[in-house]
């Protein structure tokens, strides 16, 4: 019996969390209160930070739908949004650089946002800033702009993927040059997370587009039999241990006494006061899904000063967690530390009255990594070892593969991306091809596991912060 | 009158020649020879060279359909057929090295029976050898290995890129490897013509599967706005010129005076008896294509040995076309001399009693390249000056995007391989990026003008053979 909870409730987990951001958007968020923007970055000064309008001009290419095929249907084309701030940029004839930042898994807007360090940056170098949509995101959607239509199914979600969006932003990037006789001004391409491997990879297939690439954050190793499933966990695990033993201890022990709790006459009643959820009912599941994602994300966005990325947090909202947890007014509730921890991160702006645990709305509009992560991005991060923070488990392709079956109709091609763009060896390959990548990685980003950590060759580096995210 | 004329001849031979081979095999052929194998290279003792069954042995890898897309019919798959000599191998646990012939666009056979280097640099090596056939050539035919189903139109043509290609041969040889354990055996690619330019794109674009590449008379900068549309016949020009002068002018004075007795009344029988026309009827555009191809493919294949790569030829074929028509017993019979020069290139062998200027086979099975060159493969080569041996044209775009308009129904992307794979300012880009490329040269070769013919870097070398094909 408990044997076989452990398994569901392992399957469970190892699902959840194979993507960037998705499924916390999609299964839980934070009720009554809605995103913020701009986030926390700090603005130049010139850059009212109460309009984002005076950040960047928003433009849009029409964009061939497929750039490796040539039948009548990949002929077929969309309008991809970029958004452009001329602010700093010497021009054309100066050759001043252009700054390229390639778009993730979601509304550029958001992205362009929260990513100050290009408009810091581009006064120095007198940089034209430009922010490219990932197609299928945000406004930059084939299929006649509709999301419903280019959602539909396979055959239209067909074109969602990494190859084709590289390709989106070669003949962009090349075209607007064109445009801006700006031929002979440098392209350098930024991105972090999804947006940094792009980067990355852009830099090694588009040398001839590019001439360097800053990687931030990106887990470009986190593939099938590069990087093991435990890594991104057992950095989650380190980050809250590291915080406070006590922490983990509880947040460990938690897992258990919640499915003990559920199982109980009035326990779900129980729980449901206990966290405040909205309405009555509250199934284990769900609620331990719900904390999940308030550790996971935590440490994902365990940044030094406060932030607004995928949700209002104060600076070291890791530590944070765990001060509440360690409270003691809490005494030995154990539901009531986690309360506290998990208000840290549902509610830190104070404004929620009770948590919705199925709320499913997509304020980033990340729902086609979902997609993504049934086809080409098949990142194993669910393995849990006896020592994790969560339940021990093992991650095991064949539970992907039923999901995306299931759920798309999909079977994953799982040894495509590190055929396509490599990843295994990565030191030996590139230490005599390929110059100026930078790498950055902070090594209490649970993805950090899956990053190049070292220095390639002389222009190939890796920027480790290690108290960093 | 004259003007048109020129005019619509012009247009006619832009677009006779846009490909490699194809039109060659599609529009004029050798009338009562077949080509015969293997050809004229020095076959390693050990191999029977009355035996091509021994060179290889025949495999088929189950390949996918489309790699960049996920929509249902991109999981289709196909059966590609390779070539496997194992006879020198050092063997997976020796990391003996496996060099891979990157199919061109045709029968792989024909391409490994005239690919001797590879056999004769083999037992230094202890390389395996592995010869891929490129999808929609020879028996590598997606849609149930039916030929006419996979060329019925744009829909499954569509299939066919170079890129698919490249992903193709990534993915065979990641699975070679694998099922060999041979992961730790370096990998070099070899190629000519457009094999070539795949060796040398497949380099660049997966370094992580190939440690090097020789791209032998590869035109990988023969593309729209990088190599003048001039280029192609001013070498042929040069190549008959420097040959004999007489030659040269002999022949640049035909065009007009085959259009003038044309035109006359018996003219048509006067040339049908001159060139052994098969039948009575023959018409000036069909007669001047078979010259030009003629002359073209002496200069293309101009070894210092006798071949039998496209056709049955003498060393030096260029050269014993203008001894033909240099032939003082020809006196003032123009016709005679070209005939006497055609005869060199279509009946080398003798056999040949007349000649039939309409037979359309394609032994080779080329045709696929000319969807390949309405769609990606833009070559501009069709350009003539007033100094060169055929009638003065200018290459126009449209006349290539009319005629594929009408002939399949697309549009080609004449930006396209630039954006993908580079080519301006190759040498700027490609010093401080990529390694370990030989680009091979001959001068006298037409293509040369659109092949890399200067060091890049250390690693990135041109061989330039001044008096070679």
């Amino acid at each position: 019996m408990e044997a076989t909870k452990k398994r569901i409730m392992a399957t469970r987990f190892q699902f959840l969390w194979f993507s960037f951001f998705t499924l916390l958007s999609s299964t839980v968020s934070i009720a009554k209160t809605t995103p913020r923007f701009p986030s926390s970055v700090v603005w130049p000064e010139q850059l009212s930070r109460s309009n984002t309008n005076q950040l960047y001009k928003t433009k849009y290419f029409t964009q061939i739908l497929d750039h490796f095929n040539f039948n009548p249907q990949s002929y077929q084309t969309f309008q991809q949004r970029y958004l452009v701030n001329d602010t700093y940029w010497g021009g054309a004839d100066k050759k001043a650089p252009i700054f390229v930042y390639m778009g993730n898994e979601g509304d550029i807007e958001w992205f362009a946002q929260n990513t100050g360090f290009m408009f810091e940056t581009a006064p120095r170098f007198k940089a034209l800033l430009v922010f490219i949509e990932h197609r299928f995101y945000g406004k930059s959607m084939p299929f006649g702009g509709v999301k419903d239509v280019a959602y539909r199914n396979g055959s239209t979600l067909g074109y969602l993927s990494s190859t084709q969006a590289l390709a989106d932003y070669a003949t962009l990037i090349t075209n607007l040059k064109q445009n801006l006789t700006a031929t002979e001004s440098p392209v350098i391409v930024f991105g972090g997370s999804y947006g940094g491997m792009l980067a990355a990879w852009f830099r090694l297939k588009y040398p001839h587009i590019t001439i360097g690439a800053l990687a931030s954050s990106s887990p470009i190793l986190n593939f099938v039999n590069i990087t093991s499933p435990y890594s991104f966990n057992n950095i989650i695990t380190q980050d809250f241990r590291s915080a406070s033993e006590n922490c983990y201890k509880v947040i460990k022990g938690s897992w258990q006494l919640i499915e003990d709790t559920a199982d109980q006459r009035g326990g779900p009643d129980l729980l449901s006061k206990a966290f405040r959820i909205c309405g009555n009912y509250v199934d284990q599941d769900s609620l331990q899904s719900w904390l999940y994602t308030a550790y996971v994300y935590s440490a994902m966005t365990d940044y030094p000063t406060p932030s607004n990325f995928l949700s209002p947090l104060p600076a070291y909202p890791v530590k944070q967690m765990c001060n509440a947890i360690d409270d003691p007014a809490t005494g030995n509730d154990t539901f009531a530390k986690l309360y506290g921890a998990a208000n840290i991160y549902y509610n830190y702006s104070g404004s929620a009255e009770c948590f919705n645990l199925s709320d499913d709305s997509d304020p980033h509009g990340l729902g086609g990594w979902r997609w993504q992560a049934c086809t080409e991005m098949i990142m194993p991060t669910g393995g849990n070892t006896e020592e994790s923070i969560f339940p021990a488990s093992e991650w095991h392709y064949e539970n992907r593969a039923t999901y995306c079956k299931n759920n798309f109709g999909v079977e994953p091609r799982p040894n495509w991306i590190a055929t396509e763009f490599g990843g295994h060896d990565i030191h030996r390959v590139l230490k005599r091809f390929g110059s100026n990548i930078i790498f950055f990685n902070g090594l209490r980003d649970p993805w950090s596991g899956g990053g190049v950590l070292k220095n390639i060759s002389q222009s190939i580096v890796a920027i480790v912060a290690k108290e960093g995210e």
